[in-house]
């Protein structure tokens, strides 16, 4: 039998409510394939900060670094929130995706038919849409250098960060926007700031030069203020989009409000080598922590996620994906997600369901 | 009589249409309030490129300064997307603004009782939006420095640019939040990316230092992420919104497309002193440009702003704006609004119906 390691970071809030119920998941699906999974518990964020004064121990970054894939909840909340920026809950993600060196973040927004109502665009606009936004991860102004405070030539305090990409960054995250859309409909929309910003003129120029070895893809480019609106007007226009880490931040979030459920959606961040990280993308929510009421659906289609990109076990990833949508046919439905008619269950409820249809 | 000097900018694309409009509207309404306008107009954008050989010449500049407010169309078309950037349209915009020191940028953004059927959202949500972006506009990424290209420590192409905010840029756009804000519903939120961002950490510092001289007013603040989710959510959270200039420029264009209706939107760039810059917030519509099909309102509403917000003129932005409304409540429709049962006009039809309302 096949074997992974996999790093599992609950983190904070209704992470690990979340990840228990995946865990579950993917243990009973790879026993259904076959494949085995040793599962290695590790503190992060918040919970981190708690039990050893750091959002991200060394401990918890080597683990995950020498596991096959690594599986996180959420991180954050109000206790920390107004910590300092190097004792952020967010700093440890951060370090995390730079330690792993995942720069390829893929968040797909999808409108299943079972939930077109919880969008609040209208019907006609919310159904079908099915996109796919590939934001660079590990570059752009959350990293660039120099960054910091200072003052400036009148003594006057400055807050200052660099938006810097490198050609090379720009290249390896266009190919696997180019390969995503190459495997979905075929049309990549890169986004940028060309208009204004320099870093997006090295981002255009390279995406098109990359574009050559794709002939078969269809490229398009658009300024971020107008694909903020496009995705409003017309989100069936889109299929995948490629864009920087900061717009890549505002316009899959937006993208993910406009299925009125994130509490369903995944996301994969990926390397040129080595493990993935795989994460709903919905936040801790301590509002409902402890009270057995999050939607573990995310989790769950994250893993599935990590089955397929990460390990490459498709047909196990396949029969996650297929025991969410029975679950979700068989009318079972989380707070977040209920309208009336549908069975209303809690997060355990929720995963128990969807191992049944496993 | 009161005289003013007002430049026109009419630009590109439909800017010349709506501005020969709005200019009819701003003259009958100054006369029936004894006001008078001298009407000063000059080639900006690509039209002064064609001209000229710069997207702002200096003579263009030094009217619009000399002069009591500014009225600009719209700037931009394919003909010059490809020019290099001290050759954009795009650019001579951002001088124009540089240059009037118009540092505060109001961006209303209302669903209209007549027009909510043409938002995407559905009905109840898109209903009774009302809300106002204050956008920082000659600040951060747009103008920070350094900024260019060069190579890195391997030898790579880069592209970079710097945002940065000093206090004082902040504390005086906090202040028009605030005033803004009181006028209004008396609800500010701060709208930053203070996980992440030493810019932003400044920011949301000077907003609350700003804050004790507003006790009145109720300050939030949100990430910039979840700000874009929650205009798709739930818009009428929102009362004012205060946001940096690349911030201001992603979230003002959405909140725009979640009225429905960017033809009816305008806006005000205002400075300490000197003469504001008033413009509707949709483009240059290259594609519908000279076919008497753009919608006015947006520019003749700027107008109103220009009255308002640029002269003091109060009441007669008022007449001008219920003049807008009876004309809509008369069922007169451009094509970008037009819903059946309505009365669907151009351009010069629109403005005719405008100035009957008048
Ligand atoms: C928590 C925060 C640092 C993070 C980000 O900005 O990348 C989050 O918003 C996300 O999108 O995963
Ligand atoms: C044309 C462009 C430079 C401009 C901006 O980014 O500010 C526009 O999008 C706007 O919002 O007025």
């Amino acid at each position: 039998a096949k074997s992974y390691n996999i790093t599992l970071l609950p983190g904070d809030g209704i992470g690990p409510e979340v990840i228990s119920v995946a865990k579950n998941v993917l243990n009973l699906a790879a026993s259904t394939q076959g494949i085995e999974f040793k599962f290695n518990e590790m503190p992060m964020g918040g919970a981190a900060l708690d039990l050893t004064g750091v959002p991200l121990p060394e401990e918890t970054l080597t683990a995950a670094k020498q596991s096959d894939a690594v599986l996180l909840g959420a991180i954050g909340g109000y206790k920390w929130d107004k910590n300092e920026k190097h004792l952020k809950p967010e700093t440890g993600l951060l370090q995390l995706r730079e330690g792993l060196k995942v720069f390829a973040n893929l968040r797909p927004a999808t409108v299943l038919p079972q939930l077109v109502d919880a969008s609040t665009l209208k019907k006609e606009v919310a159904e079908g849409v099915d996109l796919m936004v590939v934001r660079e991860l590990t570059g752009g102004i959350y990293f660039g250098k120099p960054r910091g405070f200072g003052t400036d030539e009148n003594g006057e305090e400055i807050g200052f960060n660099t938006e810097v990409y490198a050609a090379y960054e720009i290249d390896r995250i266009a190919r696997i926007a180019f390969e995503t859309a190459r495997k979905r409909s075929g049309k990549l929309c890169s986004v940028d700031k060309a208009n204004v910003l320099e870093a997006s003129m090295l981002w255009r120029k390279r995406v098109i030069a990359i574009s050559e070895e794709y002939p078969d893809v269809e490229l398009s480019h658009m300024y971020v203020d107008n694909a903020a609106m496009q995705l409003v007007r017309n989100p069936k226009q889109f299929d995948t989009i490629v864009t920087n880490n900061i717009f890549g931040d505002i316009l899959s979030d937006e993208a993910s409000m406009i299925t009125g459920s994130i509490g369903m959606l995944p996301s994969a961040s990926l390397g040129a080598s080595g493990p993935g990280l795989f994460e709903p993308i919905h936040g801790s929510a301590p509002d409902i922590a402890g009270q057995d009421k999050a939607n573990p659906l995310a989790t769950i289609l994250s893993a599935a996620m990590l089955l397929k990109y990460g390990l490459g076990e498709v047909k196990a990833a396949e029969r996650i994906e297929l025991a969410v949508l029975d679950a979700l046919n068989r009318g079972f439905r989380t707070g977040d997600i209920y309208s009336p008619g549908n069975i209303l269950v809690g997060c355990k409820e929720m995963g128990e369901q969807v191992l049944k249809s496993l």
